[in-house]
């Protein structure tokens, strides 16, 4: 196949992770080694700053900046959860599809790589069939990314070892910090952490857990309805064999009928309505009242997706070789794939990048196994442990400055515009 | 002054923090280099378990294990809150003070250190007040630590310096990550820190915000009564000037009343008692509902306390300082004692440390000084960061297993006992 020349366009979509800027040091990398991609561009926001043809020059960037985007986290890019949505919003997607194209035109994009979760690969999809249709020449690829480890296909997405590594180490100290503590009566600790339909990052925490003793000594998860009883016993069985308990749960922790321990409805806020609490709080609560043990909860939200610095090397370097994959794939005549991750072997680990048409990602959730639980639902089991094990390896090292981290911002120098506003 | 032989005990009470037990490593580590000291115990779980007559033998401990114990964050040991109560049971408390000389004695304990805050210092008060009145030969030395940093005399308390690297770590990862999302209408995040009483963690985080761009955006301290319409009107205005707004928030956060805003009473959880919601789930609250902000928050909790994996590595030097000089002053016929730190000057830092009478300690509570925040009281000014900034610097090296931080567990090798138990 004749090489395809052009410009280069990448972008970030969903939310961030510790590794999103890895992947796109990895594209703008191995972009820099092939002749046929001329210019290397940045899409601000993802299609959001496409649309408004927000594009910066990743050329005028510093190499020693490109290269620190390994080591910083969030959306160097910016990201947006903007989404060409067809079925609820036919007409303004097609109006977005064209004015699309036509900022792939004005610039010359040849080279479209999008990097995010199962909506942003559903979007690069689209993007690639109307290519098709339109019959305009573009290579576009799929490059994954999410905490939540629930894109189908690929082993794991890249940021998932990561977020447990700086999960399972906080639950770690948050254990030694309060098994260290007499309590009379014992004291119960519950960690909330993300993943509203997939339990994959409460799991990851079990990598802690290595003896009885350790925690976590519960993981909850929205794929296991929520036993109130069976909880409130195993609590109490804890306290009483190790004076601490330390519950993990994804903030989607769901009851018996189906709904989000978060969204209880009999929680009333100053303004008299009803109260989104975290699901660790009512934990907390019910810890607290029902069974007299001490009880606080941490919520590490934003912070367990942002943390590079106590990112998992192997993630970084997979983050980084799927957006080299994706480059070099598409530099030889591929287009309409998203980079996954193969595992080999776990022990030792070994690993590759392939291909997976795009096609097959949309709407389709990669959810944790059942028998990787213990029979009880309390525990991740072997199976997911040896699964996990090996994405945590390796310390990233960060730069620091002053005593933190040292960041990368990058220049964002705008890239001249060519098209009129967007209508 | 001839040297005084017998028995050395140390041990830990309060919150742990994540240095507390490089004091510990001090102390052991000094005492091995002094011949008048002979055997080096711990009390498990500070005086509480030293009523037990739970001892530990720590010559028993593997040096590694005891250089390893510089970074493993929480109590090797143990703590307590149990206190030596005269005000109000002074018959408990009297009879406590003679079973602790009753083991002091079984046990030839001659150096008894204890490492805690503002309470333990009062304990170790009393107790050196006691060994003068019972004409019993001991020397008895504080060594500091909380993330607090509410100890009055000391420049700074250990423990404080890796709890504001912590916080002002994720500070920044959570401002990069919201930074690079598109929001329609702006992002707030809501990140509460430790301190009931004293605002010295969540004014610490300021050290991430270099620039006026920079994260935090508003520091609320307990110092400072809060004012919710001027604090609605600055995250409008930081929102409109940089899309987002992260607002740090310590714990004890109060009205203008004097009261605190975790302890709203309008709010009633499932059995319909008043709900103690955390500061920063109230801000989030008003954020949302009255600027039509999307608002997050984050908790900290316990973590903040025991990150260990994200230490100073200035922090674990004191720490260890303080406890190797609490040892060679005792040796040298010192008794009723906190070692303090003492700067020397911040740029560069020197430091060294110093002792101060036990007598001075208790009940006297150090709070962030008015001058050191903003004439707007919304963030800490140049005197403040001159202060701080020494503090976090160097990062700790913790030694790593598996992808997760390796922090030792001692052996705990008992003492035998040679009291009656108590009573």
């Amino acid at each position: 196949m004749a090489d395809l020349v052009g410009n280069l366009l990448v972008a970030q979509s969903g939310g961030p992770t510790a590794v999103i800027n890895a992947s796109i040091a990895g594209v703008i990398q191995e972009a820099g080694r092939h002749e046929g991609i001329e210019e290397i561009y940045g899409g601000l926001n993802g299609i959001w700053g496409i649309l408004q043809e927000n594009l910066i020059d990743l050329n005028d960037e510093k190499a020693k900046a490109i290269e620190a985007l390994k080591s910083t986290p969030a959306a160097a890019l910016g990201t947006c959860r903007y989404k060409l949505d067809y079925k609820k919003k036919p007409e303004q997607a097609a109006r977005d599809m064209d004015r699309l194209f036509e900022v792939f035109q004005a610039h010359n994009i040849r080279y479209f790589f999008y990097c995010g979760g199962n909506d942003s690969q559903d979007t690069a999809h689209k993007i690639h069939e109307q290519a098709q249709a339109r019959g305009y020449d573009m290579r576009i690829m799929g490059v994954p990314k999410t905490i939540d480890n629930d894109l189908p296909h690929t082993d794991h997405a890249p940021g998932y070892g990561s977020a447990i590594k700086y999960a399972a180490t906080t639950v770690m100290e948050i254990a030694l910090d309060i098994g260290g503590m007499a309590v009379e009566g014992g004291a119960c600790c519950i960690i909330e952490v993300m993943g509203r339909r997939a339990g994959w990052i409460a799991a990851g925490t079990a990598l802690a857990h290595r003896s009885a003793a350790d925690a976590p000594h519960i993981v909850l998860i929205p794929e296991i309805a929520f036993n109130e009883e069976k909880f409130l016993a195993r609590v109490k069985e804890t306290v009483s064999a190790h004076g601490s308990c330390i519950v993990v749960v994804g903030e989607g922790l769901k009851n018996a009928s189906g709904s989000e321990m978060a969204a209880d409805q009999s929680r009333l806020d100053s303004f008299g309505h009803p109260v989104l609490s975290g699901a660790a709080e009512h934990l907390e609560e019910i810890v607290t009242r029902k069974l007299g043990i001490k009880a606080r909860s941490v919520k590490l939200g934003y912070a367990q997706r942002a943390a590079a610095h106590c990112a998992s090397l192997t993630d970084v370097s997979e983050a980084a070789a799927c957006g080299e994959a994706a480059v070099r794939n598409a530099v030889e005549g591929k287009s309409g794939f998203m980079v996954k991750i193969v595992r080999l072997q776990s022990d030792p680990y070994k690993w590759t990048t392939d291909l997976q048409p795009l096609g097959d990602i949309a709407n389709l959730e990669h959810t944790l196994p059942r028998d990787w639980m213990s029979e009880d639902g309390f525990l991740p089991n072997e199976k997911f442990i040896e699964y996990a094990r090996p994405l945590i390896q390796g310390d990233a090292r960060v730069p620091s400055d002053g005593g933190l981290p040292k960041y990368v911002l990058l220049n964002r120098t705008p890239v001249e515009k060519k098209l009129p506003p967007r209508a």
